[in-house]
């Protein structure tokens, strides 16, 4: 049993409005920044997993990204993982 | 003049609360997950900028984190960057 490290991006699909990126977007001119442009904000979540492999773990959280950490109707997500190090 | 792309990460700080992580690791047993820990939730940014450099994209974007996409009093960031491809 080994322990993982997992970072996950969830982001939204394309097509979908993403309210807070069109937000921050629209404060940026203001504050002298108007060189910036495609502003996209969506999840950052990392967690640790214990799992016979990295394949195991793997598995387990494209599950629970399906299931809970992630909306697959409007988000998309990707996944590091790394064996832990301490 | 570049175009640059970053990424970045905005965690809570070490020893803040995040109520976010906190109410999400709660959930997962009850899904049947017992083998996953230690779960923070930020936020993902991604924006375009345009720059002479990547040394002057970068500072900008620092500049940027420090004023309105994070608050350093409680939250790190930890910015990537690259060139745009297209």
């Amino acid at each position: 049993m080994a322990r993982y490290e997992a970072r996950i991006e969830v982001t939204h699909l394309p097509g979908i409005l993403d309210p807070q990126g069109v937000t921050v977007e629209r404060a940026l001119p203001a504050l002298g920044y108007t060189n910036v442009s495609h502003v996209r904000i969506g999840k950052s979540i990392r967690l640790e997993v214990d799992a016979a492999d990295e394949g195991t773990a793997r598995a387990q959280v494209e599950e629970m990204c399906e299931r809970l950490l992630a909306n697959p109707v409007i988000e998309a997500y990707e996944i590091h993982l790394a064996e832990f190090a301490g």
